[in-house]
């Protein structure tokens, strides 16, 4: 392990050029004139790959080509298999006025590299590949086999991924899946984020009159979709915060005392984050912390009203129609289909006899959760803790990451989430960064977990 | 009388003749191309009036000129002085492929004269001046003085009225307006209505975060202003119908047993106007029957509501703000003002902490009502009773006429709303129509007017 150590801390200026001529490539996957660009940048990979003893290579979807690279096996060796997840392309650089050098011109600033993809994701996946390139550049077997599963579709959606996933299940099996590409609260606290929420969306419209009708020759007479909208709207969520809707609450994993205790080691300050979304108040369900209520608790959202006249001025008239779209993100171990099943249930009770309801349904994705007590994970935040010398944190994210979700459907393998992107690197936005240190860090992580993993 | 009477039966004919000349200049208010028919219009009125006795001019405004025209006036008479009130502008022909003929070519099928502005409003004073040149031409000494004030500007909003009145408020005084310009159920059932609902606008914005924000990330931590809102709205009414502000019904003049009975006499299918309207139920204050619910009470209604996403699919944010555009429908004697003042405190005081709140103010109107049960209401219903040979109903209308409360303000005299119009007519629609029995009554009815004012 020394020796694994020791090669990468001599070669970290290298490291530092290879991250470099990466995001030089502008693999911008959402727009056409790049699609030369995404083509060289997976070359590149698989190359580099190639460079340090993987055995790479790109495999076509009916997107962008997905680079494979595995490390070299040795027959019935035993071995755990694990797959590090990654993804080549990147965000456009847009706005560019707002970068102060170019998105694809790396520039090193106070210990941060600054380009288009330095955090998201090339200079994570990287970490990885440089920590199994000193494994093998020194003859450091590798405690565990490795497939590196970087794809160039990740800004757009993944499209190409569930059938790929689905095509090569069989080499792909493995023990877990290795994702870094959360954040970090800060490089003092590393994080093993190991829960997502999922998430259902419903359409409710109400329907009245045939037409809009006009407010003084009927008005007072038939009931008013929006009113009858708003009505019904404000049923499903008490002052409490808490959603109303029967048994909405029924299959939600209950936070442990440990995951509390974790959270709440999580930096918060309430003041600040109420200034930072300019809110005269906070608001969330009784009983949990803002934390726990935008990571570990279900929601139901507005997230749009449409009814009658909204121009200038005043129109006077009773709208014919009202309708409202609607999230909810789920945690686990609540299911998108039996959430929607109950939560149309109780909107067609609601619904009054003077109005007709249509409910249209949305999306929906699986809430996610690894036990952060198990095996795994334990095994995870023992190669953070070594790596970064500071006690990890547990994280949730109160949004969907769909891959983890795929991963699950297709490999059956959980995922640890290893990220190492900073609150401020800046992804998705002008000026993205990298910091160094991070990535140092991220390294040594990477040549611990493989020993922990194995272990 | 009966030398008018028979003068009106004799000249049916060119009664006829006339309106149907009245009827082909195409004096659309709305449309710029038609200045110069409006103007045309306006002379051949001046000219119709001196023809058949009246002292007429054009007064000039910023607008259409107005036509003035006077009975000839015996000093210090000591008779009472009363203004019809008539327009000769006239909504736009448009869509002109929907006419069975072209709006400005008039034409009499079953007993309705078809044109733009047959009924709405030309026929209708037409006929009033026609029982006017009867008592004039067969030397029947007027029972009271008249004032015909023509406008041209009635389907664009009068705007030029409110500063005329002021200017010519002296020579305008009198006792009451006469208005034909309303329906009436049927010709078997002529009406007189008494009472207009009042209106006031108010527009309600909830503005929380200082952005849209993404309801994975934040959701769950601030209140939703969608949701606030709707809870906000949805405690204006009641389950009976009933507006929940307190206050808001303390001036409302309750209905007498004898509007109700009267009410009660129009005819009303419950069936066919739901149908009609396509709503699965009717629904309206409790206590109240729906003719008086949309005429003869208050009502509150949402007109618009608009937040967030309103494109397709769904859109994963907590919007940054809601907003709900409503209207309140008044009756005597609630004052706009002060409903104003108790509608915006009472938000005010239901907004929750969690949301900033923005009230706007739009337009406001006056109620109106004139006692049935008064001298001049009594004498209109005489003159209608004999008139039509039946018995006359009372209405009130469910919306504004905003030319009565401004002769209210500046004449400071009630008007009586004596329409001629059938509910088939088709005003503002194609194939606009006027029932030459309705001419004919109407032109009685005026006949007999002047005796009963002037009693």
């Amino acid at each position: 392990m020394e020796k694994v150590l020791q090669y990468l801390r001599e070669n970290e200026a290298r490291f530092v050029e290879t991250l470099c001529e990466y995001v030089r490539f502008p693999s911008v996957s959402a727009q056409p004139q790049h699609r030369d660009d995404l083509q060289a940048c997976a070359k590149w990979t698989r190359q580099h790959c190639q460079d340090i003893g993987l055995e790479a290579e790109l495999m076509a979807t009916e997107g962008n080509p997905v680079v494979i690279a595995r490390t070299p096996r040795t027959p019935n060796s035993g071995k755990r298999h694990f797959v590090v997840y990654g993804h080549y392309d990147v965000q456009p650089g847009e706005p560019f006025e707002l970068w102060k050098s170019g998105p694809f011109e790396p520039r090193i600033v106070n210990g941060s590299l600054f380009a288009r993809g330095a955090s998201d994701n090339k200079g994570q996946h990287l970490a990885h590949l440089n920590a199994v390139e000193a494994y093998l550049k020194t003859g450091t077997p590798l405690p565990c086999d490795l497939t590196f599963l970087i794809e160039g579709e990740e800004e757009v959606g993944s499209d190409s991924l569930p059938k790929f996933l689905k095509e090569h299940r069989a080499e792909l099996r493995c023990d877990a899946i290795i994702i870094s590409d959360t954040s970090i609260p800060s490089l003092k606290q590393p994080a093993l984020t190991y829960a997502l929420r999922g998430i259902i969306a419903v359409e409710v419209k109400l329907i009245g009159p045939n037409r809009d009708l006009h407010s003084g020759l009927f008005g007072g007479t038939v009931d008013n979709p929006a009113m009858a909208l708003c009505q019904l709207l404000a049923k499903l969520r008490d002052k409490r915060g808490r959603v109303t809707i029967p048994g909405f609450y029924d299959d939600v994993a209950p936070l442990t005392k440990f995951e509390r205790r974790e959270l709440a080691r999580l930096p918060f300050n309430e003041k600040a984050y109420q200034k930072f979304l300019g809110v005269p108040a906070l608001f969330g369900e009784a009983g949990f912390t803002p934390i726990e209520q935008r990571s570990a608790r279900p929601t139901l959202e507005i997230n749009g009203l449409t009814s009658g006249y909204q121009g200038d001025g005043s129109k006077t008239i009773v709208p014919s129609w009202a309708s409202a779209k609607l999230t909810m993100r789920l945690v686990p171990n609540q299911e998108p289909a039996k959430i929607r099943r109950i939560v149309n249930e109780h909107l067609k009770k609601l619904c009054p006899k003077t109005v007709r309801m249509e409910l249209t349904g949305g999306h929906g994705g699986e809430p996610y959760l690894v036990s952060p007590t198990g095996p795994q994970a334990q095994a995870a935040l023992r190669a953070l803790r070594t790596a970064f010398g500071a006690e990890p944190v547990l994280l949730r994210e109160g949004g969907s990451i769909p891959i983890v979700t795929e991963m699950k459907k297709y490999l059956r393998a959980d995922s640890l989430m290893l990220g190492l992107a900073l609150p401020d690197d800046n992804a998705h936005s002008p000026n993205e960064k990298f910091s160094l240190e991070a990535y140092k860090k991220g390294m040594a992580m990477s040549a611990y977990l493989w020993r922990e993993l194995a272990s």
